[in-house]
């Protein structure tokens, strides 16, 4: 922590931050430990070994088991578990937000290794925060596990035919590496858990893949792919090619096949995102040159043109192979930029020449679940179960620290004998005030259901349904539902989306609390509920009226 | 489904509730099945096995190891995994809370199993709902092994003194078998986990165990109780007898030692709440006699006393043994009494004669961790390694099922070899809108820290600190802090509690959404903020006019 020593700041904790910091540990003699001092910034403190995550989702490895601490990977680097919330490149300082208390940290370096990854881009697709799932952390995958054994228990005890097949309806968003590998998987157990369901048949299930390309895997082959996708669809999995995801609601989805104008609603409780990416928020402020995809374009020395002390890589960076070609967005290429990464920065400090990289691609490998995978390596072609089995030996050799592949090694074992668990464990509380989505025409509640929650409109509108009969139409700001929840009544009328609605939905709980205790939505909610109370007797004379009406005919 | 079919209605996933389903499958004969419907309503669809809960903090046994799912224990009974919100015991119909759709659902039965349990009452102890972390499901084990890799991590890179030893304080409240259990597995984790941090050292830390009673382990014998207290004394925990705890905060706990006034302010990030329980809420609003306990008195045959088709077993229900003692709340008795249960259950519909409850417990067991545990077997009493090894041989026997059986025994053997795991999770997010509570003199922010909440205060006073002065005090209803939200800037001023103090902390997030779009919020926060400017604008004057006074001096 003195200042007389080099300060080497790595920000992200995926392959490629890590794999610095442990070359950076590796690269460096003796007497060099005291004079370099390396940190490591990771909202997370483990490494997630991406190629194993979809297995999260059928249970063949456990969760715990892909990941890895990073205190164990990288022992002489210092690890800072928290948000960054600014890098100032201008006076070194990278500031980190509040822990547990409302403080933020800054934290000084002399050499900056930004390995930020990409993120999810939600803000293409309306809906799509609100409402999908996506794949991407672990916390998503156990998420998504949850998620899929509760619409498999409602379904058991469901009779109504729609809603029934709705819950057995699963949608997944993307047909490359990690759109496939996640949609076999998902199929993979969905088949392994449905005989634990008394009435489900895995003929009432489906599971579609969405691909907005001419074809799945476009990263493979052509033959490959092609096999995949017959693969696959023997399987019963439905592959929906040219067909982009419009929006998504909690009902559902809403896709468009290329160039039609026609959409479809898929009802679906389950939908997936696995794209589209996006460059993480601190990159896209850099204030660096960036490709198309918004990587930011560095030299074949790792660092950013004119910055010497600057070094990017892995999915946020575009570095050049030897070929001139951009690096693909995968851990190979990431451990090798880390590789040249660490040296060049060492070689920096110690004043030697720089390298270059000199990367182009072992191979390409998809798992298919279900011991069949496609492999694409040093030329040749692998497919079906051979495929797998080089799929699972490569993963398990690269997988770092001996003590995790023994723990993968035997949750593969003990996988052949034991059933699949089925356990759903409720950690994901609902947000009390979030957002949600509605495609026109959608229910956002019927009359007579549970009142549990108060709306805002936000954008959009929606139409007030009472008895068939439409008695009002609510725009931005207005509110609805506080009735059910002030009486503690179900639901006196519907509503429904007039147009694409987004609305602010805020729970029992949250709304109880901020009209207790914040100035101001006491009296504005009273003035509310006067109006639907007033409205609601308008409505009962004139259904009265109409009645009386009836019977005098 | 049919509703010439006996319907008998399980409430509760626990041990009562999951075994009575067992051996009501067990009794029936063949073509009973056609004629009886069992049906079991659980939150959850596992049923935990809460001897290893304490296990899932240490890490010696994975999370999804210590649950079974309820299909695969009762694989004819239909199962429901909703809340339960109402018990309409005239109409003879249980009804759940929705779940993806807002409806309710109807479950109507012939007869009736209640074993709902207990639950921690957070009632009694200030701030212990929103601050306290309880240890009694297996959420709470995860979230409290997440917390305590949370506060190591933060732990390693402070410098602070103050904060590092808060940081570093552990404290458990409850000095019974669940309490004992946990703080032994806890300090067992920090001990393994500790070599993984660079600056932190066991010595520095400090783990404490309040007791209210005069001695540990009330469960079991004098002798058994001071052996587990020296040897948890001995390994470094601190064990305060006689203490209660009074409130809890962010920040710490306030503790007091019985017969004295005077309250100690333990600073700690991480206070677990093992005690007191209470009766299940449903339970509370039944109209059948209770014991002080508020639990539910049956006659031996486990039925409520006049109701033949209601039966009551478990922690919910002051069960007689044949020596007139009530049953204590443990794994061992709920078993028996669901076999009781079940038996009778068939014997009333088949019109044979009842059997009364007949068990009076095997003995205690208490695991130490570490290899070390207490036991009273049949009079017997076994201590340190040799009670250790009984303890794991009659849990592992006593879990249902070969597969878990068999997980687990890997897991133990793996344990033997392989470092612990130290990663943490990121899955609980913190409550949008929430409760705080504050003791007195206790800051809610410092002048400077980073503003990312607004607070109302709900019930005590909050003085506003500008520059080491008191310039305003907030009571009932004002709002604090939207300034810096507003402005993005960090507190212009501090907030410390006057008197003990509860707010309500809303998120930025959530409150720009609610000013955004919830009517009257908006007009009535410009108001307090103009109120606040002006106020900061006549403190600022004032220090000015100050500053030149004594210039003038």
């Amino acid at each position: 922590m003195t200042s007389d020593k080099q300060r080497i700041l790595i920000l992200g904790g995926g392959f490629a931050g890590v794999y610095t910091a442990m070359y950076l540990e590796q690269g460096m003699f003796g007497f060099e430990r005291h004079k370099y001092e390396i940190s490591l910034v990771s909202l997370e403190n483990y490494m997630v070994f991406q190629p194993f995550l979809p297995e999260v989702i059928s249970g063949t490895i456990e969760m715990m088991h892909v990941i890895t601490p990073i205190r164990r990977l990288a022992k002489r680097t210092n690890l800072h578990t928290r948000e960054i919330q600014k890098i100032d490149l201008a006076r070194k300082i990278v500031t980190l937000g509040p822990e547990f208390q409302p403080k933020t940290k800054e934290l000084p370096f002399d050499h900056l290794v930004i390995a930020l990854g990409s993120r999810l881009n939600y803000d293409i697709v309306p809906g799509m925060r609100e409402h999908a799932i996506p794949f991407k952390y672990l916390g998503d995958a156990l998420r998504l596990r949850n998620v899929i054994v509760q619409v498999l228990e409602e379904a058991d005890n469901e009779d109504d035919p729609v809603e029934r097949q709705r819950l057995l309806t699963f949608i997944v968003g993307g047909g490359g590496f990690s759109g496939v590998e996640c949609v076999a998987e998902l199929h993979d157990f969905l088949r392994s858990a449905l005989p634990a369901y008394r009435s489900l048949k895995m003929s009432e299930v489906r599971v579609i893949l969405l691909q907005s390309a001419d074809r799945i895997l476009p990263e493979l082959g052509e033959s490959l792919a092609a096999y995949a996708q017959t693969i696959l669809t023997k399987r019963g999995i439905e592959i929906r090619l040219n067909t982009r995801l419009k929006s998504v609601t909690a009902n559902g989805a809403v896709i468009q096949a290329k160039g039609s104008n026609g959409e479809e609603v898929v009802a679906a409780r389950v939908v997936v995102a696995t794209v589209p990416s996006a460059p993480h928020r601190l990159v896209e402020q850099l204030p660096f040159e960036k490709d198309k995809n918004g990587r930011v374009i560095v030299l074949p020395e790792i660092n950013v043109p004119g910055q010497s002390h600057v070094w990017m890589l892995g999915d946020c960076a575009a570095v050049p192979q030897p070929d001139g070609i951009m690096s693909p967005p995968t851990a190979q290429h990431a451990l090798r930029q880390a590789k040249t990464c660490a040296d060049n920065i060492l070689a920096t400090l110690r004043g030697t020449p720089l390298k270059r990289f000199s990367f182009t691609g072992l191979g390409k490998l998809a798992s298919l679940g279900h011991y069949s995978a496609v492999a694409e390596v040093m030329g040749i072609k692998l497919r079906g179960f051979i495929a797998w089995l080089f799929w699972r030996a490569i993963y398990l050799t690269k997988f770092p620290g001996f003590d995790r592949k023994l723990r993968i090694f035997t949750d593969w074992f003990l996988d052949e004998f034991l059933p699949r668990d089925i356990t759903e464990v409720r950690i994901f509380r609902p947000e009390s005030v979030t957002r949600e989505h509605f495609h026109t025409g959608e229910p956002v509640f019927d009359q007579g259901d549970v009142g549990d929650k108060v709306y805002v409109v936000v954008k959009g509108e929606a139409d007030v349904i009472f008895n068939g009969t439409t008695v009002a139409t609510l725009k931005h700001g207005e509110v609805f539902g506080e009735m059910a929840l002030i009486s503690d009544h179900s639901r006196s009328a519907a509503l429904r989306a007039k147009t694409p609605l987004d609305l602010i939905s805020i729970s029992r709980e949250a709304f109880e609390q901020l009209v207790t205790h914040l100035p101001g939505v006491k009296a504005s909610m009273d003035e509310v509920l006067q109006k639907h109370l007033m409205a609601a007797k308008a409505i009962e004379a004139e259904v009265r009226d109409q009645v009386t009406l009836g019977r005098m005919d």
